[in-house]
């Protein structure tokens, strides 16, 4: 009897954990990804503001899954489903799968202002993060060739990040900090202390999933590192010169800035779309599948969503929450189901355990979110810096980016700023 | 009296050593570089085959010249050079200068064919290592994608290094390495082991400016990570499909290769056809602007060249060498001649001090010349390795890759494999 054939679409950790966890099933599973490398989202800000270099938190699938003989990759595009005859399309042919894991998780989302994506890129992938780099790096350099201040430097030296999201946080506090601390003493014409960096949420706190006593200590350490951190505003217009912000009680700020970033919104791409016109499957209103408690479609047992791409019912009423370890235990869970029913058992429903929440606003800060214990300042930071270092999935990376931390902390420096790499 | 105004064109050894050399004279420096990092070229192969990010062998200008207040750094592109006016014309704006110091190295070459440039990428800057990179790792992931063993997969791992020069043969050994020990088990239809790569130079001996000895050993060490040397053979053609070989003494082979790199070549850019167009000054058959013993060119007492861009006349009648330590000294020197004249001295003949040569080959073997110290292998590799951790500019980047390599050293792996980066 041939292997029963199980296909992964996506190497983030949706997939990545579905694939490792099926290592001792009777199945024969193919990870397919776009990149060939597995990536610590969570980091991807460090990548966008010079702090580390991509290869510090990237590892090549391959190389995770090499000993792992009942898996291979394939580094292809999917370019779409056939859910009739269980098929998917890539680029480079079509690969037939008795199960199959959908984890390509969730694209940058303007709310249907499109036009926007051009001038504030989100951050969600390796080329996005570079992308960002050299907008906020070349943005430093350009005001330095135009010299002495004026119009154009100011707009240039303004900052506005949009969301007030963990993402949002975690970008602000990391360009607040090249501007005040790294860059410092490094250019001739401009003073980079001067930059203003702008932090706007449309909802009235910052961190919305996280108490209000830790939201208030995220906007402290973030005005600290001279962030100014607008709540219950909202974004009406992003032109590539121009912001404009509507403040809930308040006259519309039109503001000159060269450099937008989006942390405002993301969801599923047209893998999702295809998948629920083939199945019916409803979506909520980020977009995301909404699938039975074990993470399969509804009438689709063969089908299971993980990750950013699915919403996945709880008891509360909550679906799980769109973090890292959401996709982890969505991963785990559904190699067991697959499993559980080779072997003619039922699946369990999913149930997301919160081990706790922890954002990063700079050198020294965070805040950390575990229910009844919530703390913030150096010591949330030294559990975020421990907890991340931890999770990298390749040793070699683990000590690397201990190394670069531990010099970019005492000597204030981030080596990784290469321009047009 | 307004400072005398130096105007440094380049970031690289030649660049760098200038800027730096002056920073107790009574100048304005400004170092000019399209990119804003100044880049460890010997390890630009370590880029180019994953060994090691961009980050890890770049330093930022702006960082390295931080202290140094009389010097500012400026990111721009040079476009033109009017010398009658003493100015450097950039793509925003013009520079004016009462010295001027030229050390824009060099461009792949590549002898009047200009249109294999395009199918076989040379390796001078970061964004070629990354090219190079791709084309190596995307070769294996689209052989592994066609599936079993075919006309196809035989081309897409057959990679054809052409130049015997150190950056051919380092180049050829990473390769040899990463087919038969990083990716080894990484792959379920494909095994990399079974890569062809062949390294071919057109004189009788690899590493033509090393002793017979050396390049034997080399040689060798090259053939024990499977590679294919093939001195006395040109290339005839490069199509992007195929590579025609034709020995000295031989029948013209063709062999079908889908990655092609360059490394036989180099000549200075069109800075230096300025230059000479202006100047009247001459250029030896490298293309190289010969220049006076002091490092200025004749005539013109107030421009410099240095480094890869120069040919300096030395008493034995061959030119400085076109290596690192070519160009760092140069650079030392002309900064050191701009401080006598500004003090009325005229500025000495330079001198190359020869510290020796070093060329690597793979994970643990080198060759090694001293003059009358000669060696090669284990301990060659291991001086290898002291001297360019010691070189390297900032001292984040010594540690971190030191760590990356004592990592690579001890798993095999290579992390920096990231894909359309």
């Amino acid at each position: 009897m041939p292997a029963h054939r199980v296909v992964v679409v996506g190497g983030g950790f949706g997939g990545m954990n579905a694939a490792r966890h099926l290592r001792r099933a009777p199945v024969e599973v193919t990870l397919v990804d776009r990149r060939n490398v597995h990536v610590f989202q969570p980091l991807l800000y460090q990548v966008a503001t010079g702090g580390l270099s991509p290869g510090d938190i990237s590892s090549p699938l391959r190389a995770v899954l090499r000993r792992q003989l009942n898996a291979r990759v394939l580094q292809a595009t999917v370019t779409g489903l056939d859910v009739g005859s269980r098929l998917v399309r890539l680029d480079a042919g079509t690969l037939p799968y008795d199960t199959l894991v959908l984890a390509a998780g969730a694209e940058n989302f303007y709310f249907g202002h499109d036009a926007w994506a051009r001038h504030a890129p989100g951050l969600k992938s390796l080329p996005d993060a570079l992308r960002i780099r050299s907008r906020i790096l070349g943005a430093f350099e350009c005001a330095e060739r135009q010299g002495a201040s004026s119009a154009a430097v100011r707009s240039l030296l303004t900052f506005v990040v949009v969301g007030g999201g963990p993402t949002g946080v975690e970008l602000a506090g990391a360009i607040g900090e090249l501007a005040r601390r790294t860059l410092r003493g490094e250019f001739r014409s401009i003073d980079p202390c001067t930059a203003r960096v702008l932090l706007v949420e449309m909802g009235p706190q910052l961190l919305p999933a996280y108490p209000g006593e830790l939201a208030t200590a995220a906007a402290r350490a973030l005005e600290a590192l001279g962030v100014e951190v607008r709540t219950s505003t909202t974004v009406r217009e992003i032109d590539g010169e121009r912001v404009v912000l509507a403040p809930a009680d308040g006259e519309p700020l039109e503001l000159r800035a060269s450099t937008v970033l989006w942390g405002a919104g993301v969801r599923p791409g047209e893998l999702a779309d295809a998948l629920a016109a083939q199945t019916g499957a409803r979506r909520d209103k980020q977009g995301r599948i909404v699938v039975e408690p074990d993470c399969s479609v509804p009438g689709h047992p063969e089908i299971f969503v993980v990750g950013d791409m699915a919403h996945v019912p709880q008891d509360a009423g909550e679906p799980v929450p769109g973090v890292a370890q959401g996709a982890i235990q969505t991963g785990r869970h559904v190699a067991r189901a697959i499993a559980d029913r080779l072997e003619g058992r039922t699946p369990a429903p999913f149930r997301y355990r919160n081990l706790g929440s922890l954002a990063v606003i700079g050198r020294a800060a965070a805040v950390a979110d575990f229910g009844r214990l919530r703390f913030s300042g150096y010591p949330a930071w030294l559990l975020w810096v421990f907890v991340h270092i931890m999770q990298l999935v390749e040793y070699q990376n683990r000590a690397v980016v201990f190394v670069q931390w531990a010099f970019n902390y005492f000597t204030r420096n981030r080596g990784a700023r290469v321009l047009s790499e």
